[in-house]
């Protein structure tokens, strides 16, 4: 019998079979009419999922890559910046940061809390010469959700520009880029848009391109006026991950067939869906300000929450993903974005109840030898 | 009918198709015992593939990407810096030292030719105080291969180390990274190792690693160190382009299985052939020092160089590459690595036949309008 297979990761997600045919085809070359046809329309759909009519810049690499792109295009060694952290991705910022000699303030919350706008507010009144704040969408490690229109309307008042790592939760949380004055946006390729990792993404507001033209920091590949010039060829300056590219079209392509205020929608009601059934486990939601892009939940007590994850992966094939950094064995995190289907969602809530009950049954077995 | 599609570029090249299957696999994720052994293996093979017993390091991004990464993981700023430049690849060194405000001196030839080995060891005798020379192994944009072994021979006897952007010769034309002292060998994904753009690599000496400790340049991405502690497990630092890390463990396996020396000598037979039968059309070489890898061939007067590229691609289906930058309508080029088969080069060769005698044939009815 085949084994199921069912993907609920934060990232990559599952890529739909319309998709994974296209990678399959026989290659071509990039520099030629028929791959800028392709760019051109993944180019200006990609504007339509970030909500801009700004230039969105494709880069191969990671979605890191893409962070790091979002400082050194428009800083100077010396900058302030304010990074707003509510778990590992939000502390990502700082960490690159500090690779590039920036001055960093930050405003912290714990993790499972979302970030206030007013303690955004009051840092930027007490550092007045902050050039960029660095936030984060929807946070992965955490599922918590920030409100990014509301701080983004805090930002957008002062000189500084507003930066929004947006990678797991665009095209599933609501993000506006231009209707709410965000500067840059940052996006991953392995998550909403339901392709495989290997692809970033950064769109950039003329506010922001206004700070590129003084930014000094160092770059070469992440050079983004660089791309701005290839892209007026529909091109980037170096090889593209080109197969990837493809995929992309075609995943853009359902992506906007459906529309994103229902995908939105849709995102949100299996969020919903799922952190009900979770409840009804009887268990604990992590996150204060849930996001519609994953639900994190608390391990148990008594219960291995690394090995949860992996009987359920290796025994069942159900691969959910686990804690990162300091809170490993404490929360599972669940995705309902992209790809991911009701039916996916309900075979693992059932996947998951039925193997913490073995769980528990093996551990009072223990007890009572 | 199907309409032929024979891709003879320098990269990409074509994809064998077991290859192209394993790209529509369903995706799963990388934090897995799955992935880890996928990547054990790659990671193995490749330094077959490099001929190091050192790591050979894996990232998300261009091969322009890992020549970027060859700098920043060894270098402080101020650092003087040799380039050797004999095409566009070979420029792109001084570039980017010049981003990082590092002191360049150069070697230079005129397109088409080689760099000795004298010049060399002249400029490092001049300028003892370089830390690093940066070498080209296979200079794609000329066709020309640089005696890499002999450079070796005289950069290992000084205190820099010698970085080769290896990224089209590798699998291609003879290079041996622990034979010849090489302190690090640069590569990508889509030229000899028959996958599709989106991978590059740094395999580093332990004489690049000594530098490693000192050096200053920011790097947050490209942080080699990070990378290194990852692959302790098996890992990379941020989320892999896995579905490219499968397929070349299936390409990895056709190469060696092959063998590093009976590809080197493949190679070497269908590069042979093709010079010849360049030759047998009346048509002359670009490069003084022809590697295997590739063929650069002179546009014969009173031809359009770019018209007989895109003629030959967009009518009858045989993709060669234009020449880039300066050499744009002076050279065409041929590859002939990887997948690209001895079949595929006796049609493309027949195309060009065929293209250049309609072309003629055109343009000496014009003449007696």
């Amino acid at each position: 019998m085949a084994k199921r297979n069912i993907l609920l990761t934060p990232g990559p997600t599952p890529v739909p079979p319309s998709v994974l045919k296209v990678l399959a085809e026989p290659i071509f070359h990039h520099r030629t009419p028929r791959y800028r046809d392709v760019f051109k329309q993944v180019s200006e759909d990609l504007k339509k999922v970030f909500r801009t009519k700004e230039n969105v810049y494709t880069f191969t690499g990671s979605g890191t890559l893409a962070m790091e792109a979002s400082m050194v295009n428009f800083l100077s060694t010396g900058d302030k910046v304010l990074c707003l952290e509510a778990g590992k991705f939000g502390e990502r910022w700082a960490e690159i940061a500090k690779c590039y000699n920036l001055e960093i303030m930050t405003v912290k919350v714990p993790y499972g809390e979302t970030i206030r706008p007013e303690q955004v507010e009051e840092a930027l009144k007490q550092n007045p010469n902050v050039k960029a704040v660095y936030g984060t969408h929807c946070e992965t490690s955490t599922g918590v959700l920030l409100d990014i229109q509301k701080i983004s309307n805090v930002v957008s008042k002062t000189k500084a520009i507003f930066v929004v790592d947006a990678i797991s939760g665009l095209a599933a949380d609501v993000l506006e880029m231009d209707g709410w004055n965000i500067d840059i946006v940052v996006g991953g390729s392995q998550k909403g848009l339901m392709i495989p990792p290997g692809l970033s993404f950064v769109a950039a507001s003329q506010k922001a391109w206004q700070m590129n033209k003084s930014a000094k920091l160092p770059r070469y590949y992440l050079d983004l006026a660089k791309c701005e010039k290839s892209l007026k060829d529909w091109d980037t300056p170096f090889t593209p991950a080109l197969t990837l590219v493809l995929a992309l079209r075609e995943a853009l392509k359902q992506i906007l067939n459906e529309g994103m205020e229902p995908l939105w929608a849709r995102s949100a009601k299996l969020a919903k869906k799922t952190r009900g059934a979770i409840k009804k486990l009887g268990l604990e939601l992590f996150s204060k300000a849930p996001s519609n892009t994953l639900t994190a939940v608390k391990v148990p007590a008594g219960i291995d929450g690394e090995k949860l994850v992996s009987v359920m992966r290796d025994e069942k094939g159900v691969t959910m993903a686990g804690g990162q950094g300091e809170m490993k064995g404490k929360v599972f995190r669940i995705a309902h974005m992209g790809f991911i289907t009701k039916s996916d969602l309900e075979t693992g809530i059932s996947v998951l109840k039925e193997t913490l009950e073995e769980f528990k049954k093996a551990s009072s077995q223990k007890v009572s030898v």
